[in-house]
């Protein structure tokens, strides 16, 4: 009865989906996986309860007869031919964003979708399923704080791999933002700019950290976001929507309130102030913020896989973010106002915005 | 793969149970069920995926081959019998609080439960599975803040169901305070006292609350617990740790802070204020604020019996729960501090408080 | 036009109250000063502004004709003699708590007092002037939190000087919380019990610190206060008034969040977490917390003073809190719950309570 | 021995400068006014204590031989002719922001003032005495935090009188940014731009609200300012820096916290939530909120007037803030990033900045 999920890629993030599809989640197993690292894989495949295979192709995967559905965490490159693959086997697909590297090979996907007459990607923005945007979206649709004309957000990542380029602050990491905004307002991006601050000596050279990324939505609101990837202090997202009645914002969590010391703190974990040097602290990271945001995400998913529905992030969300993400780029490059450019809306995707 | 449970009772809390295990948590499934109201048993049964048997009996269930592991949500009265059931048949069993209604009724359990040689039954003591407590606990473990002297509790409940007695309020509310502690802690509670403060005239003819039940632990830390079930504004449990050198508190968590009409405020689900009346509202109790241990508990449950051992509170905690409550309703009768009476605590429990 | 104050004893808060008039307060002057320490007395006249006598005794200081009110900040022990002496020659007289050190020497102050025909005495409780107890009364007052049933209080300080005795946590800390709770409730105290919990190893020998003091109002509400004069961390005054409907607590207040090495902190002064070593930090006491309550309360007085009329706490405020502090020590010594012994209240303090 | 203050202006905030002077205040007293209504300005001398000259003309005023010091509260137009003579006249001078209406004017005010050899003129920016801008500047001079990178600022007014234009959100809200984010950084502003997103339907026709103001600091770091002065729901006033190694924000302050109606609130004054009608709520505004950063500025002002020195914000800080008014306001007009004109800032101001 379970939905027989095959994995195409093994790294970090596809570790964890099927750590959660085997131990957390209900509903689905894990068959199959492949990876470029036919190593890796096959270690991964016996770690694994039962008979997992372990493919020589992303393709043989695919085709799998005990595959039902496929979860796509390799690298982007990749993606755009493996989920073409996955909509001509006629099997739903879970793909990390980005759903393909630029917005042509979206629109491709899209088309190769909408041919097949019946909705079955899903990109992974699991911000949609975190707690706090949304209790955000049910203040705002609740319409007592009338309609928004501001965002306010921060993106901060206590450092950024060494890979990590200037590009990828907007590609990689404003993504969210772009794909958050569009689904808490119900509306497109029409243009964004990039401003430059002061650079952080904590930032390797070459890299402009942190940027504002600022977005135009098309009812005119404006969306400001601090993107900072070296931010040392921990890992931290924000936002506050600012409408004509009140404001809604992200609270801060914690589980505990610390006093001690002259100071009251909150502290993951409940560790009091001044405690040993940061080698022995809990990792603060995106997955300890947004752990329970994949679990509800890719569960929706098998639930919808089961049921033979669609739901969540589509094809179009996927096309979006990659229009907006081009813009973005090119105001980085040139430091100007930049339009967002975008095909015309299918009528096949006409919900998949709200 | 699936450990096969068979819930006795499909009251509310059974019910609960049966989802989480059915759509929520992995590696479990129900296979029987049983209830007194037989066709209530059967409604749930048809409810479920796949082949759910309905017993005439809960020894049936108990006895069952294809029932692995028992889950107990039945009225605190028939606990006895069928934990010491399960125990006899060798079966893992979980039991709702109380572990049974009297001190020696959970004598018997715990004879039982030594004589077969194997630790069998977890107690739902599920407060120990919160992210808030689990922090406190860290805090306190840390040893920067120093031992323990005191600790300020709070329970506070909207409303109480009509039949809910002032004895109740230290039977059914208390019990959570009473184990949270010892574990804590790390200590037996020596002694209770109960303070009744102005009645509400919220609460139902007859019923004194609020109440203060004072706890005195093993090592001399005082305890006070403000117990109101009627408190009208929301489902509400605290509590601060105070220690040497620092305190420790649970923190008042929301997903996002509300600003309008002046004033700045956490609602649940982002609600902004003055909201319509309240019968339109979220419901604001237990289960919300608890749903998150409750997972953890019963995941934990599944995978030590997949594991073939055990963990979590014990029938020596459910034991030691009852013998509080015994000297805590005894000091509601008299007025007076009443010492708690104990048996000592086998060899075969010696890991079971920590 | 200013109001020329002699101020009885310039200790420690003898002085502050002489710099509160000199550069902070409006509308007073200090005119003499007088101290059993009469070099100090002298050092302390040098160093202000405009001509200040030094009187040989505080009789002297009371008769000067240029005196118009008096402020008595010496110990305790004199205070009765000293607040005659004030009443005997008509004059205003602000008295730091306690009014006198038994209930008796209370009685006949008030005795005195009433017999002059003209209310003279002010009793220094200064959080009835201070920010949030004036915010949690206007919240009580309001009415729709309904009556009040509960209140729990904390009162921690980080240290205790060396002469600081058990007696000295009831009569010179509780002694605060008993006044306040009187006037927040609108009730006396008729009962008192006091527990001792577990003792800090940082107390000195012999000192039972933390203590639980239990405070019954004549309304039937409970009181739970948490004395802990050696709390190591700071000093922090806390309390939650539970009402039918709802509560109210102060809150904690701090100018700023600072964000740093994965804590969110609250910090004295702004300083980030892991500061250096406590030495230098900045102090933190109840002149930090309590310092504009004490402002706003000797600019009342001083206006109250110029305008020939009486407001603040009265000589039966401070006879109140003598009797229940009999009660609370009686309560210490015997470990049981004592009866607060008080005269009826004359009709010329009818309107002190509220 | 009392600082004798003129003051010129008798509106709004002038009375409430005469009001601090005379019932909060120490060291200074009013002994004449002038306003362009000579009855308003007899009315308000009549209300004072003592006898207080009303003068014709503002001139008279600063001429009179019994003024020491000059305050101006009069409209911003008559700001440059005033200050000019008190400066002739060798009188300390603290005048109301703006400075003067034009970054010219401001300039021959400097002018004037390095001529005479002595610092006179102090202007009215108060934030710098705010007990959250001050710990703010305090945890960044404190240096752990890294060099501050970025700056988030929101200065949100409930409404605007009828009169005040978009241009005036610039020049009379942004005016508070513009100064304390110089005093904050040590640094001059560079270059600003506005940004107007979605307008309000809360704003009068005509005005476009809210704006979005960036403004480049000589040191390379980006300050956004959120101006929203219809924004309905109360006055807030935010603010955050980020810096290479944390951040630190202006905290949400409040006395008390309200429990009611499944909501946890803050509520100005203690009052629970779903309260009456705003039109019984207190006000919530600026002299609210900034209550007690003007009588600390105006403290320090007459300490130093009376000392012979000068502190605070300097007529350069005034000049700087129309210089960067001029630019916002040009950016405002053209839609363009456009840079600050300044002089260069003379010896004499050498120190104004920090």
């Amino acid at each position: 009865m379970n939905v027989r999920v095959g994995v195409i890629g093994v790294g970090m993030i596809g570790q964890d989906h099927i750590r959660r599809i085997t131990q957390v989640l209900t509903g689905g197993a894990v068959v199959a996986v492949n990876d470029v690292d036919a190593e890796r894989a096959g270690q991964v495949a016996a770690g694994l309860p039962g008979t997992v295979t372990v493919t020589d192709t992303a393709q043989d995967l695919i085709a799998a007869g005990d595959v039902d559905a496929v979860l796509i965490a390799s690298w982007g490159a990749a993606h755009e031919e493996q989920v073409l693959a996955a909509i001509a086997a006629g099997k739903p697909v879970f793909c990390e964003k980005p759903l393909a590297p630029t917005s042509a090979a979206c629109l491709r996907i899209m088309d190769a979708e909408v041919a097949s007459g019946r909705r079955l990607v899903q990109v992974g923005f699991m911000r949609r399923y975190d707690a706090g945007y949304q209790a955000m979206k049910a203040a705002l649709d609740d319409g007592r704080l009338g309609p928004p004309l501001l965002m306010h957000c921060a993106h901060r990542n206590p450092s950024a791999p060494p890979y990590f380029t200037t590009d990828m602050i907007i590609s990689d990491s404003a993504v969210h933002e772009m794909d958050v905004v569009r689904w808490l307002f119900g509306e497109e991006i029409t243009a964004a700019a990039v401003l430059a601050p002061r650079r952080s000596r904590q930032a390797p050279d070459g890299v402009q950290d942190p940027l504002i990324l600022l977005l135009e939505m098309a009812g005119g609101a404006l969306v400001d976001d601090e993107l900072f990837v070296n931010a040392r202090y921990g890992y931290d997202v924000r936002g506050e929507l600012v409408c004509e009645a009140g404001t809604v914002a992200l609270a801060d969590t914690s589980e505990v309130t610390v006093r001690a010391a002259n100071q009251r703190s909150v502290v993951p974990g409940g560790r009091p102030p001044q405690a040993p040097p940061a080698g022995d602290r809990v990792p603060v990271d995106w997955r300890d913020r947004f752990i329970r945001a994949y679990d509800i995400e890719l569960q929706d998913w098998l639930n919808a896989v089961a049921a033979g529905t669609s739901t969540g992030p589509s094809a179009w969300d996927g096309y979006a973010a990659a229009a907006v993400t081009d813009a973005a780029l090119e105001a980085l490059r040139t430091g100007q106002r930049t339009p967002v450019a975008m095909a015309g809306r299918p009528e096949f995707y006409a919900k998949a915005l709200l």
